[in-house]
């Protein structure tokens, strides 16, 4: 039985297996509405969505707000730059106070792990995790099951896949969060990175560890890459771009290696010539941009459960 | 009887006490639309209300936006920064270009006073001033009198409250248009202020002025501490901050001092560990999130008084 | 017979003078749903229209919101700051992303000439063209014509028409596109500029070339001032604002010269005291503000046009 009490997302490690195979079923109903003539339906009219960024990510922040709307809900979009944070205002007082306006959920990206979590103590808004340092996106890892569970038709588990995630795996949110969900589903998970891009925890990971991506290749279901943070080498953990590219980078060669049902995946945005060295929309396996739509669905799934346990998914007839 | 044309909202001054009560009975309805489970009327459906704001505050721009939307108005937000008046067009050419695409009202706020009353001379919308300059910021003052109308169950009258307000007067339009406002409904207020943040004005003002906060307390009704602006400093006009909190700063002790009915209210965002050393949250007589929340339920009935005359506060059935 | 697919809007050269008129007719009836007192319809309800705006102009980005809002579509707005395009993502990356969420149409603004053309590479959406370089702004040239057809009472043709443009040429968006769609309703085009901001292929447009604006003025039914871009002064393409004013700004006496019936009109915004001495709103013939108020109306009708053939123009009754 899940513990998990459905009023906040903030981490994979609050789901069980069946909370996940649950929002996943979900997700499909939500697809289902996405391909009518009239993709919106008035669940979670007159409900409130505030997005709270303070990192800046058009890319998940669009896919949120598409989300909600499609779903009938208002929304507003605060970011740093635009907010009284700037005015020497506390975090709290800045949550507080939107709250007392009337906030039915709050989508919170922060740079500071555990940034979601505090805020749960200062509203009785849900809050959904969509991003909080290194820590956890968890809606990112639920889009990414359901592109797996799609593409490759695996509806009851992923017991038997193989997925490797390559890249910047100590920095990474994506990476936490995709191991947990592919481990509860019942995957095999090999990490591929510089021995300086693993964290110290990873002896605890549900893991295999390698540093030799091509002998992998030919045994994948997944290739999971992540983005490489340029930043990463100003700290001295990568020697160069080019060096990491000619060890982990995607190119034409080593996609030849893949079995022709493996599905390619990246979170975005993609470093072209350095992950992501071929392009990607002249590989079948691709599943990159199938992963940006299916995130509407899941986001879809995700703020129905929190908000709208009691709302309407019946065609549009109102709005 | 009023001569309020209920065409804009620019002053306080504009309206009569009973321009104030029925504003507040309005609100009253507003407040119980909120409480709905879906907390939206269609009664401003296709009316279009443009924030227009050439100083940033988010938490004002969202409260009204959240009024406009509840009341099922379309809303665009401008700030200076993403608007042609970057390209050296005149504020008169901005209003006049974007009215001429349809708008029914504007809400402003602009740092130099009077710059509403301008705007009226080159749009037919409604004018609302969200804050100009030192000048007025009408619905601060309207939410403040709800809130303490509200809490200490004052519906009729203000009269034989006592209330001070507490710290940069002169700067400050949120006590020029509280002093206004309190004072037309009857209350007795006192002024408490060091002498360099008193306006020179201030002799023609309808209120008493102290330099003692702390003999004071004891016979308050209400408590209202003001921003203090650490620009004010730069100018000369404070000594430092420390000095400026130990003499009137909302610290345990004093809190300690006022009656145990007095309420504490702040129009925010608060400087913690200057104007207020105590934690708000953790005294019952503190309004600083009733105030937000009233905010938005004033603004609901000041948009519906200028716009929606005709319109329809029924529960929404339609959108 | 018109070869245009009405599925994208990238340039006036792709329309015929059918489909300009088919346009400005459908405009007829968006201006009817403008006055309504409640202006807006069901037609667009659920479609998906993204403004992306590569270089920022808050007018013509409200205007095309504006209209999507009228015709009840979803809106979402991305400038280049806010996106991941600052990340080092590629444009190409960034259509596909956003496309993937589920977009019905984008309107582009790029610094670029044909970045709008490039994009519809990209994605399956209808892509409308809101500036794109030196290169074209159809939409402008559609209000443009749809202000002259009403405020002219020229419905059938401007054959007989002599409208003079007046200005930067060269460097213009404004005059390419309105060169194309007056020629093709039959109006008389002369072109007023210094040699330096004439391009050099004028030679081959369906043009007049003038210096001398003062002989041309009481022959004119149209004077259309272009926006001097005061970067060109820098480029040594002008001598100074106040030489170019004096030839060719539009002056207290050089109004008085123009025909009663003439229009006076500006893509805006006016640099007042340079192309435009005198205050417009003072002379009956200017056709300034009309444009502005005639845009969202034309581009209600380009919407419509690419997305909604089968949607429903009847009065609002659901939403």
């Amino acid at each position: 039985m899940s513990a998990w009490p459905k009023k906040h997302l903030l981490s994979i490690e609050d789901l069980t297996a069946d909370d996940i195979h649950r929002l996943l079923e979900l997700t499909d109903h939500m697809v289902e509405i996405n391909h009518r003539p009239i993709p919106k339906v008035p669940a979670l009219r007159g409900k409130n969505v505030v997005s709270l960024f303070f990192e800046d990510s058009t890319r998940t922040r669009t896919s949120f707000d598409t989300a909600a709307k499609r779903l009938s809900a208002d929304t507003m979009n605060f970011t740093v730059s635009a907010s009284s944070v700037n005015k020497g205002e506390s975090l709290r007082d800045t949550i507080e106070t939107i709250s007392s306006m009337g906030v039915d959920a709050f989508v919170v990206r922060h740079k500071s792990s555990g940034a979601p979590v505090a805020i749960t103590k200062w509203t009785n808004a849900s809050i959904v995790n969509a991003g909080d340092g290194w820590h956890q996106h968890p809606t990112q890892a639920l889009l990414d099951c359901y592109t797996i569970r799609t593409r490759l038709n695996r509806r009851d588990s992923f017991e038997g896949l193989r997925i490797a995630i390559v890249g910047d795996i100590k920095h990474s949110r994506v990476a936490r969060s995709d191991v947990q969900a592919f481990a509860a589903l019942g995957a095999h998970i090999t990490l591929v990175a510089p021995p300086t891009l693993l964290p110290p925890s990873v002896a605890d990971w549900p893991v295999d560890v390698s540093h030799d991506l091509d002998a992998l290749l030919p045994h994948l279901d997944v290739l999971y890459l992540l983005r490489v943070q340029r930043e990463r080498m100003d700290d001295a953990l990568l020697p160069s771009l080019e060096e990491y590219s000619a060890l982990y980078g995607l190119t034409t060669a080593r996609a030849a290696r893949l079995a022709p049902h493996a599905l390619i995946m990246h979170p975005g945005p993609m470093n072209r010539g350095v992950e992501m060295v071929v392009d990607p929309s002249e590989l079948p396996g691709s599943a990159i941009l199938d992963q940006v739509t299916n995130g509407v669905a899941v986001r879809m799934a995700v703020l129905f459960t929190l908000l709208g346990a009691s709302g309407d998914l019946r065609s549009e007839n109102v709005s």
